[in-house]
């Protein structure tokens, strides 16, 4: 299911009676623990076991560490399933985007603050011009094809480039990366940078906070619950980082300016 | 709740030590109907009453017409109550995103189709450089102040503007325009165009798809399951709508070129 990236990624279509193009695949995928159906995501195929460990993580569902993660055993389509032990508490079955939020602001917050370690306090420092750089150094060839992916990078302190993913979902990505970082025990990510190729939601800072990661960077805009979010957990937030410039919201004490 | 949209849409941040700045507001909101919580999506406030019954109607779980709309009657906030029969198998409680798709795309189209009316065949037909130029009428005053905000705009056949609603999600921004044209009686959307800021998903589609809309263009590029359900419902779905350009990958019969 995972690796077969580069054929899944994109797909052909006809356009306007005849020219010849190609647009971002999403497709319905299920996750699965236990047997049990816990959520069903539109996603572009690839990393689906990524995707299921980081969502999963991100949503502190986990109890304990995962033992597998693949195709089920009868090889269903659009299906991954997950050998992991979950917290007595997890639903029945969740959806996506908003499922780990309470009715207001607040109880969203308290909730990732259950979830989420605290991140590592005035470190690591990075320049100002590095944030600003992020974005061109995250390599998107499926975006570069289609116009139509978000992208999730993983940087070291330096700005050097260790995992970058592509998917229709901008929080697909994001759970991709840091699922990848799970299943390397890579977590928590307190040394490392995370860019997005877009807008900075609460969601995105909440994955980026449970993921232990101090610094998240987009090209977008943040919205006013992921500036509260980031600065609730001490992370720092950039936003606008286009043409050397970039916008430091919350948590400037990590970002020196030389 | 609703009314106070100049208000709530964008938030004071103090960004870099100092520098004043705008960003989007995101906030939670529950959708109660008969005071049970069906769905929590996060959105910008403003327009609840819209967004409630246009997402209620846009998910296929409506049995009739909407009564009322409007606040809970102690004023909870971030609540807003809608008085209309559910179909008996309206889920207990629904999450938003991904919440009416099965698990591959095929369900997902099917699931479509029985909610949706078939749309008009062969009519309105348009322009192709009217089409390219309706992103160039999407009045977005709060973009302009945060750069983080979506817009849906529903227009007629000679181009004018009906009705633009923006939001932190696309989804949002499409349920209000389409909820607001159900409490005016105007569904389905036979002779209108619509018209997103951003990327064309399968879930906007979908959405303009149950309020009978037969043309919808993006500024951003679509997905193959975008396409797909497009191409099954005969609609037209036109992307990457920009500088007097725009790709049509369905229904080009609606679409002249002169």
């Amino acid at each position: 299911m995972a690796g077969d990236t580069t054929i899944r990624m994109h797909a052909p279509v006809v356009r306007d009676g005849g020219i010849a193009d190609r647009v971002a695949v999403e497709e319905p995928l299920e996750i699965r623990v236990g047997g049990r159906a816990l959520a069903v995501t539109m996603r572009t195929p690839g990393h689906d076991e990524e995707l299921a460990v980081g969502f999963l993580h991100g949503e502190g569902l986990l109890a304990g560490p995962v033992a597998a993660v693949g195709p089920t055993a009868d090889f269903v389509n659009n299906v991954v399933e997950v050998d992991a032990p979950l917290r007595p508490d997890a639903p029945e079955r969740r959806f996506y985007t908003t499922s780990s939020c309470g009715v207001c602001g607040k109880g969203a917050l308290e909730e990732v603050a259950v979830h989420a370690e605290p991140l590592p306090a005035g470190r690591p420092v990075v320049d100002r011009a590095l944030l600003a750089g992020l974005p061109d150094r995250l390599r998107q060839p499926g975006f570069d094809v289609t116009g139509g992916l978000h992208a999730t990078g993983l940087f070291d302190v330096a700005g050097t480039l260790l995992c970058v993913r592509e998917d229709v979902g901008r929080h697909n990505a994001m759970d991709k990366v840091i699922g990848r970082a799970l299943l390397d025990g890579a977590l928590p990510l307190h040394d490392r940078l995370l860019c997005v190729s877009g807008r900075l939601s609460f969601e995105l800072v909440q994955k980026a906070a449970v993921g232990g990661c101090p610094v998240l960077v987009g090209v977008g805009a943040p919205s006013s619950l992921a500036v509260e979010l980031a600065g609730d957990r001490g992370m720092t937030l950039a936003g606008f980082a286009r043409r050397g410039r970039v916008n430091v919201y919350t948590g400037a004490e990590r970002v020196r300016d030389r």
